[in-house]
């Protein structure tokens, strides 16, 4: 077996585990629903994945329901629920429509109705219902991804201009009661910032709001202004949380299996958070360093590193992350990296990521492309496809962060 | 002791192991220097220190001599030796001087004269003679420290705009022989590069040398991009060359240290080239994960950072690194990171870099400092120096690369 064929195990291996099946299982144990109506809503790109595992789970005594994932994220038609498709990572028109149908069901809730609200990553952009002009809530979207600000700031502006995000979806459902079930792609699972917390207490607060808007000179109309100085709701009694689900599993796989391929893994990190690009660097950096050793090690690393938007490319942050690291690489006879998101996609592509040994440098100079230069126009996509580097997986069903893996010593 | 404690005898250790005495007196080990005279040209940040050791070695054998480091870095006479001191990081009218004596001591040299020349790191700015009007060379010296470009990159380019780097030094030798003993601060070793090679074959081309203009939109004058196109010798067959120290051994020093306080080391690279303040969120990553365990860690990297000079401020790679893991590791209770040029000097700063734990942040906000703002404008120095985070070591005689230490688990 080569270092490909062993990343290509340990890749499985990580997504199995990360789906989301098990993860609603656990969560859902022990819970009961009242006499009322249940109704499920899922959202965010594992979704569709958590709403089949409650249906599996519950059957008939979920009433109705409603999915919304992210295009070409659905597998097919379940029992009693309405599917909707919709836009991600920019919000589209079947965002918005989706929405108000889920804005419906949450407002139909009597006292003794019961939300099963199954949340996971991506929802920030399918569960919208804007409070300003669409076009500004784009244009605010677009120069908050392209100033380097985190999700976490970038969440905090945004859920202020949203009739469902910061808890104001609980709101709705008032006096029905929620049980919300959190599949989390957010380091260190805060409530409030994953997916925008439609159903959560918010711990941030409008001056927060307002320092992000100033730190990254973001340019908003009076109306955005003002009501990012309205605060969200700060207790939520109604609702019932339970986080599921992490990428601490991911990383725990992703150790296994290269353990039982003879690896000697290390989780470095599960809130990895730097430039991509750079992370990459490190991660070559290391690898220079384990080289030639004749060890055989698995350097693991679970978050979600950020890019510096530059260039009018095509790419994402893990391919951005793999590119890196192959300069860094280069002429490494016994390294491999690989990186991707866990949801199957990086950025706005059909990639989950990228993955790098230390012959791609020469491949990629050998077609042309210098990894800096397509780094500065964040074209990362084109460059690793050229070599045959890309990362596809297809959709996974699950969202829990990135996955980065340095294989060091096999066979090469 | 505490975490502290512990960290500075680390410091102490690494740098009492990269002292240049030992090295310079192995790598003169067995070397004749034959009849003739024996002239000394000892140029860098390590310059004093390396030509008191030979000094001490070779005794009344050196008939003549000079010495050129940066300002500040003399420690006093040396027998038949002339000590000059130079600007660094940007040459003045002290490095022109200094140059054009040492140009004189090389051109004198008979068949059977030698030259022993002692390089260390800091060369590029401490020995030059521009090929350009000085302002220009300013100028293309601030494009390129500002671009993001590497050390590689910059050298490449400014070496062909001199009468002395890229082996043209020791072209102005012959037909004497050059001995050089170079303390290496060039990740690799690559001799053409250390402080741009006087007496090394220069490996780089006139076309790399160009595509640097191109990838950093550098703007530079037609005798300039006339002088690039020039080429450097590529052999130079009257040259012994001895390369000695390096940032390996400052960090074996730094892990032998950490493991005889009790701490699990682990040197993770000695080629750490990434964005400076990218690799400190990388080893706050690394912080987060192993933070409150029990065990006693040293991770430790060597390497040279970049920094993307955005703004005016006041400041350094490795300040930048620590100021950044400070905002990663907030709160951490048992962690702690410095970071550090073995020279003594970070950037254009009196301090050698940062020390940072996990109450750093907190003190920065109760100072009014935001990691974020401060780290956009390059201005890392005033911050860690409001909290006593800057880390001073006076010169240190040496210069081989920067060490980062993560030490987590102490009594915190």
């Amino acid at each position: 077996m080569s270092l490909h064929d062993h990343a290509q195990a340990i890749i499985r291996a990580a997504l199995d585990r990360a789906r989301p099946d098990d993860a609603v299982r656990r969560a859902l144990e022990g819970v009961t629903f009242g006499r009322g109506r249940l109704v499920l809503l899922a959202v965010g790109k594992a979704a569709w994945t958590m709403a089949a595992a409650a249906c599996a789970l519950l059957g008939e005594r979920i009433d109705e329901g409603l999915v919304i994932t992210k295009h070409g994220h659905s597998r097919g038609p379940l029992p009693r629920l309405t599917i909707r498709e919709a836009g991600h990572p920019v919000p589209d028109a079947a965002s918005f429509a989706a929405t108000a149908e889920a804005m419906a069901l949450a407002r139909d809730l009597k006292e003794e109705d019961c939300l099963l609200f199954l949340l996971s990553g991506g929802g920030s952009a399918l569960l919208e219902c804007p409070l300003v002009p669409e076009q500004e809530l784009f244009d605010l979207t677009r120069q908050l991804l392209a100033s380097g600000a985190d999700i976490v700031e970038i969440n905090t502006v945004r859920k202020r201009l949203s009739a469902v995000k910061g808890g104001r979806l609980a709101q709705l459902c008032a006096p029905g009661r929620v049980v919300q079930v959190v599949l989390s792609d957010v380091l260190g699972d805060p409530l409030d910032m994953i997916a925008s917390g439609p159903c959560a207490p918010d711990r941030s607060t409008s001056a927060e709001a307002l320092a992000v808007v100033e730190q990254y000179d973001l340019t908003l109309s009076p109306l955005a202004l003002s009501l990012l100085g309205q605060e969200t709701p700060k207790e939520l009694t109604h609702v019932d949380s339970r986080i599921t689900g992490s990428v601490r599993q991911l990383c725990a796989a992703a150790a296994e299996q290269a353990a039982a391929l003879g690896y000697t893994p290390h989780v470095l990190t599960t809130t990895l958070n730097c430039n991509a690009a750079d992370a990459g660097r490190f991660f070559a950096a290391l690898a220079r360093e384990q080289s030639g050793r004749g060890r055989r090690l698995a350097l693991i690393a679970g978050g979600e590193t950020t890019v510096r938007l530059q260039g009018s490319g095509k790419g994402g942050r893990n391919q951005e992350l793999a590119l890196a690291a192959a300069e860094g690489m280069r002429g490494l006879p016994d390294v491999l990296l690989f990186s991707f998101g866990s949801d199957g996609t990086d950025g706005p592509t059909d990639a989950a990521g990228g993955i790098v040994d230390g012959d791609t440098f020469a491949r990629l100079a050998a077609r042309g492309f210098d990894p800096a230069k397509v780094l500065k126009h964040n074209d990362s996509y084109p460059a690793l496809q050229a070599v045959d580097a890309l990362l596809l997986t297809g959709p996974t069903g699950t969202n829990v962060n990135d996955l980065t893996v340095l294989l060091v010593g096999g066979e090469g």
